[in-house]
């Protein structure tokens, strides 16, 4: 085998992005490989339309993916289509077809994952998937490879960029949500749907694909806590500078001795760790172990040329496999038994909370509020309230020591029957750092 | 092959680290890996008086590594004498005898690095070293795979815990270096004999080894540019600080058309970089690629734990190898021929400067100095001078725009002379961020 064979599926932002990579990098991928990696085949829908890079030489072209799956010249198909469709029957056909695998799909590999392994597995085939978390950080690599030995007990990670370019927008200009939002879809950097970015969806495929590399364990994203960015004000983050944090959209994940704690949602996080002077688009996970205690790692989360650098990482690891006679040998999503593959239920967890509130001024409010708070014990650590000149939208806020999260939800709930409440409150975990 | 048998020589505080975790996470490693790894025999030459995890079961002492070595079941040995002397005698006969070597030294790889690759390589042998670099960062296995399809062109890192634990100690207390390099001696941070960390050379051998990693070269450690960090003071903290600036000891590795730029050295960063934050023992690391542009990595740079992490997942990998016939292939120390393995001289870099200067106070010492810098071509950008009460040796620092170093190197010499100063200049170059 004097080269390996690709053929690359999918002529998106991320398709173009390592082409590009194979094309102008060619020399020292292959003096890293000591052989050539070798682009057979490019599939589009649209793929007489795409120009592609020069440096690139002959490569066939079609719009049928079945033909690059049929070429018995073709080593590695990399699926960049992306969705559960039809991208799903392309890896299966390949994988059928004797062919290692890479791909960039969260949502496949989230959804169906331990499945695809399996069948890779049992095919002897290879399978990647760096590119589907966090692209630019290569966080794949480090939980299968890099930090192996350890027993990973908790995560923490800004993994969409969307909403994290939305928040620190919020936070540096005052600028309300929608505005920036407005502002994020003219620039290109939110979908005219975006849903799975501020909803908190497509974070959760991606904890979910991490929790599998990290616990060895299988969890369906519905699982997984979900909460979204939409509530999140310029005022939020005045109280939250006030309290020496900020907020961020947070996956989190924990080990317990019952199961795993898993959550993606707004938080507040001490400006002083690291993981809060995450700015823009970037994305960063913040790994414990039981041995090597903490690691983090940064770098873009999108991006057709940092996925592409994921993508073909990925193509150079398979090829060297492939060249080595290697099978992909265990799944990274089963490699574990815990009791469960549910995630514990989120009212068993114990977080300090931020209660934001807009309430109508009026006399007894706190006594009110606290009073339920009381009733079921949970203690008031201090009330903030910052110059206002709204009598009938006042905000403030309250903040209460550690407690389960199921008394905090049955409090917010009966205070969003209050006849002063302008809005139901809102309610926000103070994290602490790992 | 049921399972991959396991020789660990050098009983110290990295190998009881890395035999803690291969007793107590043996069951999580056997799952991730679908075997058994094994340890068959531990050599210390005071082997008897160690005690070992319990959950280790049985196992054979030797104070005589040659038993290892000579032992046909044992496929992989794991180095951690240390040094050039016997370290380098076991691995090449560990070689020799066709067994795979994970090490963490990394004077002998920073020297002898790439023959020591090449003759694993020539034996169909596997070679690991994560843990001799950063011990807690993957970074071995972030470069080699993880971003190995970008084209690295600069990093920069903090890769010496005890210097920048006596710095961030400085900067926190205002203490003076020596006071805090005794208390650190007195806590065990740092040795008897602490040249290796404060001078720099211990960086020095490990910004080698990462050089041959991200760019494929084989660079002689006493090639790099090296200066330590004994002649910081408290002083220089609040200059930085007012400079918006902090200090930190610097391996600093920059692509240039004619070659590489390397260097040990403090250096002024600014304070708002995530490389600024990183605090008492931490290491990190910096890298800029082409392609997929910046990403950060930060953990532990030392401790029996999280190095111990780094030479169980090398082992778990090149245990995966072993088991799928998988020879390592191509040496991380020669992928790329670059016109010169040698360092570009630091006299071509360029940089804008810190001075800070002790005088005898008098008047005429900015003209004469602004004399001396004018006639080098080099520009003063302030003049800094915090509040003192010394007339006889007042400190006060001049920072400069960008200029070749040689210019600043001439400019500071001819200071040196001059009648008032107490002390030769302190020049430090202020580092853009990558």
């Amino acid at each position: 085998m004097e080269q390996v064979n690709v053929g690359i599926v999918g002529l998106g932002n991320v398709g173009m992005g390592s082409l590009t990579i194979l094309a102008e990098n060619a020399a020292g991928i292959a003096a890293k490989l000591g052989f050539q990696l070798h682009v057979k085949s490019v599939c589009s829908r649209s793929v007489d339309t795409k120009v592609l890079p020069a440096a690139l030489g002959q490569v066939r072209r079609t719009s049928d993916w079945r033909e690059v799956v049929a070429d018995p010249e073709i080593h590695i198909v990399v699926e960049l289509i992306g969705g559960t469709g039809v991208a799903k029957e392309l890896i299966d056909a390949a994988i059928a077809a004797k062919k290692s695998v890479v791909t960039a799909n969260k949502e496949l590999m989230a959804l169906e994952g331990a499945e695809i392994w399996d069948r890779a597995i049992r095919s002897g085939m290879n399978l990647a998937m760096e590119a589907s978390v966090a692209g630019g950080i290569p966080i794949h690599s480090v939980l299968r490879e890099g930090i192996s030995g350890d027993r990973v007990v908790a995560l923490q990670g800004i993994l969409n960029g969307t909403s994290n370019y939305i928040l620190t927008e919020i936070e540096r200009h005052g600028t309300a949500f929608a505005d920036v939002l407005a502002e994020a879809q003219r620039l290109g950097y939110a979908e005219a749907d975006p849903s799975a970015d501020i909803d908190g969806f497509d974070a959760r495929a991606k904890l979910a694909i991490l929790a599998a590399l990290a616990f060895g364990v299988r969890i369906v994203p519905a699982d997984i806590y979900t909460e979204g960015i939409r509530r999140i004000t310029p005022i939020d983050f005045q109280y939250a500078h006030r309290l020496g944090h900020t907020i961020r959209l947070l996956c989190s994940a924990r080990r317990s001795d019952d199961g795993l704690f898993l959550s993606v949602r707004p938080a507040l996080i001490e400006q002083s760790t690291i993981l809060a002077s995450v700015q823009g688009a970037y994305n960063a996970i913040w790994v414990r172990g039981h041995y090597g205690q903490d690691t983090f790692y940064y770098g873009r989360g999108a991006g057709p040329n940092p996925t592409g650098v994921a993508v073909v990482s990925d193509l150079m690891r398979v090829a060297r496999e492939i060249r080595a006679g290697s099978p992909e040998r265990v799944s990274p999503f089963a490699h574990e038994r815990l009791a469960s593959n549910r995630p514990l239920p989120i009212d068993l967890r114990k977080s300090a909370y931020y209660l934001r509130f807009r309430v109508q001024d009026k006399p007894g409010i706190i006594a009110a509020l606290a009073g339920i708070l009381a009733e079921k014990h949970v203690s008031l650590d201090a009330v903030l309230q910052l110059p206002s000149d709204s009598k009938h939208n006042l905000p403030f806020v309250i903040t209460i020591e550690p407690c389960l999260e199921q008394a905090v939800a049955e409090a917010v709930a009966k205070m969003a029957q209050l006849e002063f409440m302008v809005e139901p409150p809102l309610a926000i975990p103070m994290e602490r750092p790992l």
